[in-house]
């Protein structure tokens, strides 16, 4: 398996992602099967919401992130996440562009399982301003490298 | 505005979705745009992996119970949430029909702002067997019901 293992992940190592620019009709494609609600499928409808205007969900938001952390995280054996604790501080609008500013926060090797280990990492979606609209805390699976 | 207020919320108080059931094109569709892994994409590189065969991107999961949710929890003014702590337990596999269930733990009136308050929710996303493939904790913002 090309890629990265448990040995080579630093506490403190950042990494960045490329970018991924948003606009109206995937939020509204995205809305439309997975979360079909006024704010993330009409532009006019949406402004007289919470939203003040057409906003992707933030399942959206959190399946981009994803896509960037494949790009830029390249991990032996694939990303194999447990979970993941989620905020989103402001919303994400069309036009923007987001990109993934990532750091390892802990690597914690199996004690009972000598192949293995998780690593976590905070990951921050941030848009074409630098405005913070994903956080992420995520504990993911690492492999040793083979003896 | 149509719907469930804060008032209209109880803790302890429980709700069942309706189902969804998951094919392997969508898990490779939704893989394909969001998480482009092996594990997610192709059955038979998939044999090799963590997962031992297809197995459907958490984020696919996640997004999956949030139109659940939409379907399940019509809330005034919409599902407008602030974040979400996520757990897979186990994978969700091509065929798995998911539903959801749900509970407010908490139910807890703004100090700052009078029309709104926060609303808990605890989601077991399960499958055709009861088995859970995803827990979800999420504070959603809810109206007061107008004076």
């Amino acid at each position: 398996m090309a890629g990265l293992y448990l040995e080579d992940f630093v506490v403190g190592a950042r990494f960045t992602s490329g970018a991924h620019t948003l606009d109206a009709d995937q939020i509204r494609a995205f809305a439309r099967q997975f979360d079909p609600q006024p704010f993330h499928l009409d532009e006019e409808t949406a402004k007289d919401t919470f939203f003040g205007g057409l906003a992707a969900s933030g399942w959206h938001t959190a399946a981009i992130t994803m896509s960037l952390l494949v790009q830029s995280a390249p991990v032996a054996g694939g990303l194999i996440g447990a979970g993941a604790d989620i905020a989103w501080p402001r919303p994400t609008r069309p036009g923007d562009e987001l990109h993934l500013e990532g750091e390892v926060l802990a690597v914690t090797p199996s004690r009972s399982k000598p192949d293995r280990g998780v690593v976590t990492i905070r990951c921050e979606t941030r848009n074409q301003r630098g405005e913070v609209v994903q956080t992420m805390t995520c504990p993911l699976l690492v492999w040793r490298k083979p003896a």
